[in-house]
């Protein structure tokens, strides 16, 4: 349970910090206005010097554990970089090609992709070529639970052929984005964990219609892809297009969740920092009856409570990685939904606190901070409700004490 | 101290949530589609519409308490009418021409205005013809307090030319919007009560440069005029245009306050109702772990807490009007103050929590529950953050206590 | 729903104010100190100086709506005098022959008792002779609803005999403590709400063993007769000893809690009047860091936070009395489930404030404060825990709303 | 920054549980009723027992951190330990003989001590002979800082001569506490640090008078030895009884505060463990509405809540014990106050909750809670109130942040 990071770490967090600090922060308003001002979906130009200096500094696919093709990084070793992309978590992600959903689309091919799916889409992921999403929430459903998935995928022929509709597909509007991974049931007869299937879709196949974007708290998050809405009406892929075998989708999706929730919480415990920075930056700056407002009592309390919480946060952070380093993904499970719970309701938090203390200012375009809001807020819904987390963490623990108390009687 | 609703205010409100159920709710979605495909700034023709129709109904104007002009109410009679129009913050006050910044600007030319400028501005307004804003809040200065004021207005012969720099200036956007008021030091000498005025400025006189807007939580609010940054170079206007007498504008800003900021309020209870409404709607038909989420003991509480709340805030607004009724808004500015911070934390609770039932579609534009969060954040900043209220109210709770004590020893 | 206070309450109040300034509040230290100095359960004697002195001024059975026995006030005129006394919840209530259980046993007794029971139970206690206590709450089963009682009352001849356990009988370690008032199951057959039964059991009768008292946070309430457990051991009394009718006790009981919990949520307004008062003193003369801490941020905005939250309470406290006054106390339900959550929730955070302000001396029996937050509390528990009735406030929400939309549709 | 529990703490861990199992917690009720029975401030016999135990088990001393006299454990060995004593903070301390006030003052006689002091005082300290108080705090003035110490000591001849008056003196009630280590001012004209001295005063020395003690929330702590109120009326010493140089109190007392406040933090820790395990228990076995309510949602959420916070302080305060073994206490510092505010904020919590979760019974004697309730409470304020705390936090939070940026500008 050693924390500290290691050599390689701190390496790779100067480095990063560097970068951050020369190239991403920069950038910032440059990609605002370029989004503001290009075509709709698109990506800001900017953004690909981003990721050439990012590859040249070395700071490229940081998250992917596989040393043969990405860093090779422990989650132990990751967490403090995420963090740090946290701080601008619309640009920066993307800057060094680990923004979800790409992060564990890439994963899962390469965990489970054929050597010729690995070709075609790992490659150009890996990259940065082209963009990726991933199909699994649906309108009609509750998404927090896989099993919920009404989206069919039918054998027909040499082919799979899907129908249904999905939503809040972060990513799809994105004119790169080339790959849709889709979930779906192709075996609806089996056991509950085993009816679903991972299918990859090129996103210009016939039969698959984006319809609109969803958006967030008014950001509709347009550079990054949106979030689409779409119909898949018969769209069509020779059956080598399966990823894993059939019946493996609902086990596929399971794998994924970990790595992209400590991520979440990870960039989380960033946008708290940043949050917190800009905070005390505009209360020293700010005056108000006699004195800047970084004098008075209640800022100061905002500001002793949001590091209190940061440091919590991020040590249970820490230990979760660690402890997906050492037992794995489903070990830490609980854990992992414990981060998911307190990052995002942190990372709010500052925020709301950061805003009230730049004045309207603070909800406008003029500082990060509305949008680092609507981020931390969306984090309290995504992959699961932190209601639903609340519920897991709640069961084990109740279940464990029944456990320990039975031992002892 | 008698809250009842009278038959006036009874027969109002009937009339009133009959028109937003047959109009006005009707007409959001419309009013949305026209805002995003028609030209920027530019209210949506649905809006005449339901303005035609709520003059119609008798439903115009009812803010105004003078009689002559207006529906003549008391704030207790207003206020249940407020709060209605609060559940469809965006479109039903300026279908009753009762929206901010015009409602006070309609006011201070009633109480202060000339027969001219009565004639040539007043009346368009209470007409709907035209929309006006309200000059006050600069950008490089704290501006809960109106002494702060920079702008300079210079007399100059039988003019007055205006220097300075505004921002947050909402409805400045809008084609519509022809009129600023203008508050600005026109006597630096004078006693700091004393030094400021307030100028009518035709939003077309040269020297007005409307710059750009700024947006709230990623809301442009452009049908309804955005948020504009103006710089003043130089604006010329005759010497009659100054509204009230010179070194009055200090006076006549804080006239113009309490009603806003209780108008605000009866509002927020709007949007606190209409949050709960749709909480327990969607908690009553979205099903998960095996029934309707509304059964959960989380989502109840959450219901409990927020009519607990709900009814309390309310009745401290309803007591806060009646206090303006008999005692007058200088006699009631605590009150206002402490309604001011209690509704609008009260609003974005309940939305927050709606939102959390909703899952993702909370935040999108699916429901209207993000614009309505979006709204209830920026009233804890408008008209001055939480935090200056709540020093003045603890002001005068310690200044009554010792001298209750010292009276007593 | 004129909350304004009328004549008689005006009256009322400034007489009361002035006993408790002269009388009260001077009183408490001699009552701790004779509480402490004194035999165990009794009542300080100068509690008999207090009660003569109340009753000369007119300050006597405040609480009983019965003009002919009582003050026949309402429940809108009582509460402010309620509240008044809830500032020294300890002295003032009982003083004032207003303190629970004893005033929901005499209202018992003039809605249900003969002429005989009248004149032998309820004539010393309006008198002020003697105490009672009211046995409902058992050790095994979850009292907040009164058909889980288990204690048996069988009829057995012209006699009732008792069997079963009670614990939490306030008040019945005082040896002035001359009557229980017994619910327990007289027809185990009939429908749930009509087996039970409430019987008068005298307190020496053969067969009642009181075993010994709960303490509340470290506070026995021994001078008000701690909270007894009670064994019923075969207790017999004559069948004229039945209160109302057999079958009758479940409506007999629901008849007592309304007014008894609005007694409690005005008397916990007065315990955060207190307390905020107390906090200001204390704030006022304290020094730290170069200045008296009533100067510091926080405190101010604990000061404003409790101002808010106390307004807000009391006028739902009073709109509830007035709908208990004016639609009766099953109409008016769910708002004394509200103030019952809403008063005692205040009233802890207001104490627990103050105590913060005081340092150690807060926790102390040098202040008030630690024994009116432990009061505060067990309020959150006592008459169904805050729970229990949010789940019945949501219940009721849930209900109206669905009903709303199904009328709508 | 290594948290693992190394094999000396795993082992002393697994010996201490074995111990808490079979002793500690059996002996609780019994300790309860010895100190109800028996004299008041004497400890209670069942004690003495657990002394024997403890130490023939190799549980004794473990706090010291000098291996000639003590364990010799790190503050990151010892935290896990006092975790576990945590559980039953009335108990377990003073069977380990690892109780406050004792370990800190066994601390300072092993730092300053000369070696006349140490075998007249030390010995029997760590023999577990007599109890010790630490006399600070004073009445008149704010204790959080030292400075503000009042009393005075003054040099006549070869004595020291004392005058002043001290409360909040825990333990000293008690007859086996032989010594009082009093801080006053030796040198009022010297630099604000450098005024104090510490002076060994046996207790029973003429002119040291014991008035009274103070209680907690109803609690009088009286096994423990009270809380004292004492009068030093020219009470007169050898000069050999100084501890430490002249002029050296203040600094000596700084030693004492970090490792005093990580205890209280572990301790507190411990509190919420043992709350929440009650917790779940009572609403396992609880039922209402037709179930345990551990089925309830909101006593899921409670739980969850609970866990989270939990072992987020306790990561904090894992971090902390290993700061101050590798930089110190006073590179510590920050981090001390953030786990002094943070864990007893969570013990209060999760008590407060655990109490409801019982009812009635929760604030009774026949549970600990309502005791762990108001020992988490006092935390709150002792050595330094939470806002105190807060206010370091939150100033070295902006001064390195201002630093940072004039490095970065």
């Amino acid at each position: 349970m050693d924390f500290a990071y290691d050599d390689t770490t701190e390496q790779l967090r100067s480095r990063l910090n560097a970068f951050m600090a020369e190239h991403v922060l920069p950038a910032e308003p440059v990609y605002e206005r370029q989004a503001h001002e290009g075509p709709a979906w698109e990506t800001p130009p900017v953004m690909e010097e981003l990721k050439r200096e990012a590859r040249e500094r070395g700071l490229w696919n940081l998250f992917l554990p596989h040393g043969d093709r990405g860093a090779g990084l422990t989650n132990l070793q990751y967490a403090p970089l995420a963090e740090i992309t946290g701080r601008s978590p619309i640009v920066a992600p993307e800057a060094l090609n680990c923004s979800a959903p790409d992060t564990g689309n890439m994963e899962l091919l390469t965990l489970f992709g054929s050597e010729e799916q690995q070709r075609r889409w790992l490659d150009p992921l890996l990259a940065g070529e082209i963009r990726s999403a991933f199909c699994m929430t649906e309108p009609a459903v509750a998404s927090s639970d896989a099993r919920n998935v009404a989206t069919r995928i039918v054998r027909d022929g040499d082919d799979y052929v899907v129908e249904g509709r999905k939503w809040w597909i972060s990513g799809a509007m994105s004119p790169r984005c080339e790959l849709l991974i889709v979930m779906g049931v192709t075996d609806p007869d089996a056991a509950e964990h085993r009816r679903q299937s991972m299918l990859l879709v090129p996103r210009d196949t016939p039969g698959v219609e984006i319809l609109r974007s969803s958006s967030v708290l008014g950001y509709d998050d347009g550079p990054h892809g949106g979030h689409a809405e779409i119909v898949f009406d018969g769209a069509r892929v020779p059956a080598s297009n399966l990823l894993g075998g059939q019946g493996e989708g609902f086990r596929i999706a399971q794998e994924r969740l970990g790595p992209g929730r400590i991520h979440h919480a990870m960039r989380a415990i960033g946008i708290a920092e940043r949050s917190l920075e800009a905070l005390i930056d505009r209360a020293c700056e700010r005056e108000a009856f006699g004195g800047p407002i970084v004098d008075q009592g209640v800022v100061r309390q905002w500001i002793a409570d949001a590091r209190m919480r940061i440091e919590q946060t991020r040590l249970l952070v820490l230990k979760t990685a660690w402890l997906m380093d050492t037992v794995g993904n489903r070990g830490a499970r609980i854990e992992i939904s414990a981060i998911k719970v307190a990052a995002a309701e942190l990372a709010q938090w500052v925020a709301d606190k950061a805003i009230q203390a730049h004045g309207a200012a603070g909800v406008s375009q003029d500082f990060p901070l509305a949008q680092l809001f609507a981020h931390a807020r969306i984090l309290r819904i995504a992959d699961g409700p932190d209601e639903v987390h609340r519920m897991a963490i709640a069961r084990r623990e109740v279940a464990a004490r029944r456990r320990a108390v039975s031992e002892a009687g």
